[in-house]
C-alpha cells in the first residue's frame, strides 16, 4: 500500500470497464423523448462527482467474487438514486429564498428541479423493476425512505446546538452512509434472477462497512464545508452554516466552548441579515477542536469499516477497498 | 341509472370494504418511527380528496372478476403516488414565492415538502415491490415518470398561449390521465404471482377507459379552477392563472378572441406586480365559449370511455363505471 493519500482514479482502475457500462445505462435512463426534459437532464451531468456508491456496488461485487451482468444496473440504480436527492437538496426553502435572494437566479426554478428529482427517482425504480431479482428495488426503495427520513431529520434539527452526538450521527447515517450501506450489501449480495441474497453473512459485513464509511465520508465533507477551499471541494462551501445544519465540528466545539464563545457561535448562525456566515465562523471561531475530534472519529469509523473487510477473500480489489478508507479521510474534495 | 348527476358515495358504496383496506394499508405506509416524520404525515390527511385513482382499481378489479387479495394494495401504491404528486405541487417557485409573500407561511417549508413527497414515493415504491407480481412495479415506475414528464412540459409551457390543442391535451394526459389509465388497466389485469397480465386485451381497452375518463377530469378541474366556487370545489381557485398555466377554456377563447380581448388575457396572465389575477379573468373576459367548448369535448370523451365498458361482462358495477362519468362531468368539486 502507497504512503500518502491513494488516488480515486487509481482506486476504481480496476472496474473501469464495469463503470462505463454504469455511466451509458444511467446516461439511456435519462434521456426522454421530451426535449424539456432532455435539456434538463443534459444539465444533470453537473451533479456526476466522484460515483463512489456506484463504484461500491462494483467493486463489492468484483471483490466478493459475486459480480454478475446486472450489477452495473444495480450500481447505476443506486447512483440515480444519490442523483435525485442531490437535485432535491437544490430547492430552496422559502427562508433561504428571502435570505438569499441574489443566488436564486443562479440556481434552478423550484418547481422544475422537483420535477427533475421525481424523473430521476422514477427511472431508477423503472430500472430496479427490470432487474430478474427483485433484491435491489426492495432494499433501494426501503434506503430511498431512510435517506427522506434522515434529511427530514436534519431539517427539524436545524439550529439545535443541545442534540447528542449519538443523534447526529444517526442522521448523518440516514441521510448518507445509509445508501453507501445499501450499496455495499447489494455487491456482496445481489444475484439474478433470486429474490434471496446470494450470501447472508457477507451481505451484513458488507453493510456495516459501507455504513462505516459513509458516515466517514460524511463527517470529512462536514469539515471540508468549514475548512475547504472551493476551489478545490468543488462545490460551494459554508452552506451548513447558511442553512443552519449543526455539524459535528461545530456541535463538539460548541459542547466545550466558553459562554461568550457559544453565544458568538448561536449569533453567526442565528442573527437575522448577518451576510457571510461561513467567513465569520471560520475567522472568529477556533473550531479546530472539533474539526480534529472529527477526523478522529473519521478514522475510527474507517478502521472498523477496514476490518469488516476481513471477510472478503484476499485479492488486490480487497486491498484497494482498503485504501478506499484512506481516500475518504485524506480526500480534499 | 338516475337522472342528475350521481353521487360519488353511491358510486363507491360496492367497494367501501375494499376502500376501507386501502386506507388502512396507506395509514400504516405512512407511519415512521421518526417522529419528525410521523408530525408531517399526520397532515397528509389534508390531501385525501376523493380517491378515484385507487377506487378504480377495486371498481375495475371486482366489475371484470378480476378482484384479488392484493388489489386493495395496488390501489394504496396508486393513492400514494398520487399522494406525492400533490405535496411536490405545493412547492413554490421562487418566482411566486415573490409573488406572494403573504401565502407563503401559509405553506409548508419548501424542503420539507420534498423531502415529504420523496418520503410518500417511497414508501409507494416499497409497498410495490412487497407484491407477489411485479406488474404493478413496473406499469407505476413508468408512469410515475409520464406523470413527471407531463407536470415539466407544462411548467415549460408556462404563458404560451400558442399551443396546439393536441399538446395540450397530451400534456394533460401525461399529468393526469396517465395515473387513471394506470389504475384502470392494473385493476383489470393484476394478478398476484404472475408478472403477465391477467388479460392483455381487456388490460388494453380498461387503460384506455382510464384515460378517457381522467383527461376528462383533468378538463373539469380545469373549467372549476375559472368558474368554480371556493367553498364549493374545497381548494383554491384560481391557481392556474395565478401560476401561468393556460388550460384549454383559457385557449380556446383566446384563439377566437379578436386583438383587444387577446391583449387583455396576456396582461391580466402575464402583467408583473397585478393582483386579483383570477377574478379579473373571470370578470373582464368572456370565457363563456371556452368553458362550454372543454365541457363539450369532456362529454366526448366520457362518451368514448363508456364505449370501452362494453369489454367488461353486464353487472351493477359495469352501470356504476357509465355512471361515474356523469360524476365526472357533472361535478361541482
Amino acid at each position: 500500500m502507497s504512503a500518502g493519500i491513494p488516488e480515486l482514479a487509481d482506486l476504481l482502475e480496476p472496474i473501469q470497464g464495469d463503470l462505463e457500462r454504469m455511466r451509458d445505462m444511467i446516461a439511456v435512463q435519462l434521456e426522454d423523448r421530451s426535449p424539456a426534459v432532455g435539456d434538463l437532464t443534459a444539465h444533470v451531468g453537473r451533479f456526476r462527482g466522484k460515483q463512489l456508491r456506484g463504484a461500491l456496488v462494483l467493486l463489492i461485487g468484483r471483490a466478493s467474487g459475486n459480480l454478475s451482468h446486472e450489477h452495473a444496473a444495480v450500481a447505476a440504480v443506486v447512483e440515480m438514486i444519490h442523483l435525485a436527492t442531490l437535485v432535491h437538496d437544490d430547492i430552496l426553502d422559502a427562508a433561504v429564498v428571502r435570505r438569499r435572494v441574489a443566488s436564486v437566479n443562479q440556481r434552478w426554478d423550484n418547481q422544475i428541479a422537483v420535477l427533475l428529482g421525481d424523473f430521476v427517482y422514477a427511472r431508477a425504480f423503472s430500472l430496479s423493476t427490470d432487474l430478474s431479482s427483485r433484491l435491489a428495488s426492495r432494499v433501494l426503495a426501503d434506503t430511498t425512505r431512510r435517506l427522506c427520513v434522515g434529511e427530514i431529520e436534519q431539517s427539524t434539527r436545524r439550529y439545535d446546538f443541545e442534540m447528542r452526538q449519538e443523534q447526529l450521527e444517526g442522521i448523518a447515517g440516514a441521510k448518507t452512509a445509509s445508501l453507501y450501506a445499501a450499496a455495499c450489501e447489494l455487491g456482496a449480495s445481489y444475484r439474478m434472477g433470486q429474490d434471496e441474497p446470494a450470501d447472508v453473512e457477507l451481505g451484513r459485513a458488507m453493510r456495516e462497512f459501507g455504513w462505516e464509511l459513509g458516515l466517514a465520508f460524511q463527517l470529512i465533507d462536514d469539515c471540508l464545508d468549514i475548512t475547504g477551499d472551493e476551489a478545490e471541494v468543488g462545490k460551494t462551501v459554508g452552506t451548513d452554516v447558511e442553512d443552519g445544519k449543526v455539524t459535528l465540528p461545530v456541535l463538539h466545539t460548541f459542547a466545550r466552548a466558553d459562554a461568550a464563545t457559544r453565544a458568538r457561535i448561536r449569533d453567526i448562525f442565528m442573527a437575522p441579515g448577518l451576510s457571510g456566515r461561513a467567513r465569520l465562523l471560520r475567522e472568529e471561531c477556533d473550531l479546530s477542536p472539533g474539526i480534529e475530534y472529527t477526523h478522529a472519529r473519521a478514522a475510527e469509523l474507517v478502521a472498523s469499516a477496514r476490518g469488516r473487510l476481513a471477510k472478503l477473500p484476499p485479492s488486490a480489489l480487497r486491498s484497494g477497498l482498503f485504501e478506499l478508507g484512506g481516500f475518504v479521510l485524506g480526500r480534499k474534495w
